[in-house]
């Protein structure tokens, strides 16, 4: 199975309905998973689509409206229930950190983890890093504050040839420095060309997320070059209106982004309640920007 | 259908599960909706059992941990994006009123109806009063206050017998009296008795909710002769010492308080996650107390 892909848990707007739930996806990279956004219910999806509470450390929330963070007290006084131990960090702006620290300090004191907040900005840039992945902000354009995000594999090492290794007698000090892409030396002073050594690394694939938002071309600009990149599309093109008023997008925007971003694949969501179903959104998305998919809860996507 | 029935939205303990939600029921009277406790995913339970936000004025919570208060936020934040009108009264205690009032602020400012706080306290009796009905509070034990709830149907009125009123020539202007009791004088003086004039009415009903309490008789005096009491029922016997320790019940001791209590039926619920089904529960509680209902989620229970 791949080691990097988005589970999707709730890809519905503001009011949740019979068959959609607020904002929630999982990513998983390497089996760390990294929540962005917390709609209300997101603590039973998890359980639902057998997403381990002990591998959650990062949550990320996109901005403070209900429907992104309102399962963010439940989900964390669950797993002080579950024993979960070492750092949770939830990433959000400082006026969020402040309410759910106070939330969370009324309905879970006894916690089994350490609960930290890191405050950020829309515009920060590179808010997580860890070995092998980091998380950007880039400012969103929606009502309130709010911010995407982008994840990025960072470069993966090239494969070493063993044969060739072991031809030209590298020494497994140096293996780390060939498999990042180095030459070898031989004592003789000749150079090994890496290329000789090692096959190419499978490619850094990102994933960026945009909900929720207008349309803006500056959104592209953010995201280009990312794989794969879920935007919203609250709307069909008959409530393009609404969508303008409402500080959200349609479907053909989303696309439009995906197109002009150079994206590889699109994840459309955060469906307004009044359609009965997606078809129309998918079906103007992908007149735009043919390789589109439309997420819907249980749903797992591939990132590599 | 019955015009009094209590509507099971959750029926699980503090850890949601695949089985059951966190604490959530709806008394229907006469068409009004009250909430008693709000668990997570509330807002939605609502919509799966068709139970319309419209109807909802009262929302009465036990206490103060998450699985009983935390879908309060959701749930009224979407009764603003549905355009509820009225009032909305939340019944609880005063440090919930503060910290849900400041979250409803933030995540809420645009509210379309009017929402109160009407601070309760255990011991205080009667907190809620229309034309039909009253609901008044008693003191539960558990780890932090709670309280109980017991709604009670006031006297219902007599029905008139037609062809009597005709031939006593009774005027209309009597007959409200007539239906609460009053006897009838002719303008002779004669008395005609009123169980001449008319049929007893339908008795007066009442429902117990008690959760989260340990056991304790003073709650059977509290609800004695209410007919149908809701009582938890965390864990079976093989868990009566984590019951006592955790201020939680056994389901033999809420047949215990329903059989001292005197009641009619007995509704268990607010199981623990570590049962995979409530058979133990159910058998125990019906050896003490047979007319023993066990509470599951999407259920009515009829109150008359």
């Amino acid at each position: 199975m791949a080691d990097f892909k988005v589970n999707i848990l709730g890809c519905g707007s503001a009011t949740p309905s019979l068959r959609h739930l607020p904002s929630c996806q999982v990513v998983d990279h390497r089996d760390k998973l990294m929540m962005i956004d917390c709609g209300e219910g997101a603590q039973l999806s998890m359980r639902r689509m057998k997403l381990k509470y002990s591998r959650l450390n990062n949550i990320f929330i996109s901005h403070l409206h209900g429907d992104h963070c309102l399962g963010l007290p439940g989900l964390l006084s669950t797993m002080a229930l579950h024993d979960i131990e070492g750092t949770v960090t939830v990433h959000t702006f400082a006026e969020g950190a402040e309410l759910f620290q106070r939330i969370l300090d009324f309905f879970c004191r006894e916690r089994t983890y350490d609960l930290r907040f890191n405050i950020i900005k829309p515009e920060q840039g590179i808010i997580y890093e860890d070995k092998a992945l980091t998380v950007e902000t880039f400012p969103l354009y929606h009502r309130v504050p709010c911010t995407g995000f982008i994840f990025r594999e960072k470069p993966k090492l090239r494969h070493i040839n063993r044969e060739m290794v072991d031809f030209y007698r590298v020494p497994v000090s140096q293996m780390l420095a060939i498999k990042e892409g180095a030459d070898f030396v031989m004592p003789d002073g000749t150079v090994v060309a890496n290329e000789r050594l090692t096959t190419p690394a499978e490619p850094a694939r990102s994933y960026a997320y945009c909900s929720d938002t207008a349309y803006n071309p500056r959104v592209a600009e953010a995201v280009r070059g990312v794989d794969t990149i879920y935007h919203e599309a609250t709307y069909a093109d008959d409530q393009a209106d609404k969508a303008a008023q409402r500080g959200h997008s349609t479907a053909a925007e989303a696309a439009r982004i995906a197109l002009e971003a150079g994206a590889r694949q699109l994840i459309i969501g955060h469906y307004s309640k009044s359609y009965n179903d997606e078809s129309r959104h998918l079906a103007e998305a992908r007149a735009i920007f043919p390789n589109t998919i439309a997420a819907t809860e249980g749903m797992t996507v591939d990132l590599n």
